[in-house]
C-alpha cells in the first residue's frame, strides 16, 4: 500500500452497519477521515458515491467508493492484510462466517427494527422472532470465546455493534437479554473488555436509547 | 482435495439461486449428486441441512452444508481454485462484483417477483423499478464482454440465471427486454454461446413461463 492514501468514511454515529466498518478499520490500525451524514439531508458526496442505495456507510478509498457494510469489511480485510485477519483460512469456516453475517442482516436487524417501530401482534411476533435469532446466534457461538474461535473475526465485527442497541431493544422489546442469552452477553462483554476497536467505537447504550426514543416520536409511535 | 468426496446439491430446477450453484460447479468441472426438492413437501435432509432458512439451494460437501447461493458460489471458487477463477484478484473489483451480486438479490429478484405476483399500481411501480435495475446492471457491464471483464466471473454467474426467466418477466411485465437493455441481451446470448456451463444449466424459457403461470394460479392472480 502506498503511504499517501485518502480514506474517507461516510457514516452515522448510531448505525450498526457503520460501526462494523469503524471496528474493522480500528482492528487494522488504519486512520481515516470520518464524515457524519445527516440522513434527512444527504450530502452530495454520499449521493454521488452510493447512487444505487443512497445509504451509509460508504468507504471512499482514493476516490473510489465501496458500499454495503459486510462488503466493506471484506474489502478492508483484503486490502490491509498485514494484521488482524478477520477471516479464517478454511473455506468452510469462511462460508459459515458469511452465512451468519448475512443472517444478521436479513433477520436480526429487520426483527430488531420491528421491536421499536411496531405495536400489538406484530410487535409480539417480532419479539419472539428476535429472541429466536439471538438463540440461534448463541448456538453458533457455542463455547468459543469469539465467533471467530480464539480470534475476534468477521462475524464478531458483524454482530458486536448491535450490543450498543441492546438497551433499546430490551426497553421496547420487554425482555431481558441476560436471561434470554447469557452466553451472548458474556461474549459482548469480552469483546468490549479485550478489544479497544470495539470499546472505542460503540456509543453508550443510553445515547442509543435516546436516539431510538427520538425515532419512535418521529414514526408517531410515541407522543 | 481428496479424490473421494461426497457432494450433494439440494435444489429446484427453476431456481435462479440454484442455477448459480450449478453453473459454478460446471465451470469448475465438478460432478455432484443433484436432488430435486419439492418445496411443498421439503425433505428431512433439507430441513436438517438448512434449519435456519429451510431454503434451497444447499450444497452438502462431505456432510457439511453450505447455504445461500452467493456464499455457496464463493465457497466453490475457494475450494476448487485449480481452474476458472470467478473472482478478480484486485480487492476493489472483488468488492464491486459482490456489491452488484448483492444488488441482484436485494432489488432485481424482489422487483422481478412483483411483476408476476402483483396487479395495478404496485405492478406498474415494480415494472419501472425492474427496468431501472436492469439499466443499472447494463451500465455496470458497459462495453465489457462479461461483467468479469474478459472472463466470465462471479457477477456473471449471479445474473445469468435470470435470463431463463426473462420471457416470463416480459410476459407479465409488459415490456421488451431487447428494447430496454440491448447490451444486456447481447451479454446473455454471449454467455449461452460461449459457456456450456450456462447453456447446459439454464432451463428453456417456455418451461419457466409455464412454471410462472402455475405460480400465478396458485397465488390466485390468474384463474
Amino acid at each position: 500500500m502506498a503511504e499517501q492514501e485518502e480514506l474517507i468514511l461516510l457514516d452515522v454515529w448510531a448505525s450498526m452497519y457503520g460501526m462494523r466498518v469503524r471496528i474493522a478499520l480500528a482492528e487494522k490500525g488504519i486512520s481515516y477521515e470520518y464524515k457524519e451524514e445527516d440522513l434527512r439531508n444527504k450530502s452530495k458526496l454520499l449521493l454521488d458515491m452510493n447512487p444505487v442505495h443512497k445509504k451509509i456507510p460508504v468507504l471512499i478509498h482514493n476516490g473510489k467508493p465501496i458500499c454495503e457494510s459486510n462488503i466493506i469489511v471484506e474489502y478492508i480485510d483484503e486490502v490491509w492484510n498485514h494484521k488482524a485477519p478477520l477471516f479464517p483460512s478454511d473455506p468452510y469456516d469462511k462460508a459459515c462466517a458469511r452465512f451468519w453475517a448475512d443472517f444478521i442482516d436479513k433477520k436480526l436487524y429487520q426483527t430488531g427494527r420491528k421491536l421499536y417501530t411496531t405495536k400489538g401482534e406484530e410487535h409480539e411476533a417480532s419479539r419472539n422472532e428476535f429472541i429466536e435469532c439471538l438463540t440461534l446466534l448463541q448456538g453458533e457461538l457455542g463455547d468459543k470465546p469469539y465467533f471467530g474461535g480464539e480470534n475476534f473475526g468477521f462475524l464478531d465485527v458483524s454482530l458486536i455493534p448491535f450490543y450498543s442497541w441492546f438497551q433499546a431493544y430490551e426497553t421496547y422489546g420487554n425482555f431481558n437479554f441476560e436471561r434470554e442469552c447469557p452466553k451472548l452477553i458474556s461474549w459482548a462483554k469480552r469483546c468490549i473488555e479485550n478489544k479497544p476497536s470495539v470499546s472505542d467505537t460503540l456509543p453508550d447504550s443510553p445515547k442509543v436509547l435516546a436516539f431510538v426514543q427520538h425515532l419512535r416520536k418521529k414514526f408517531g409511535i410515541d407522543d
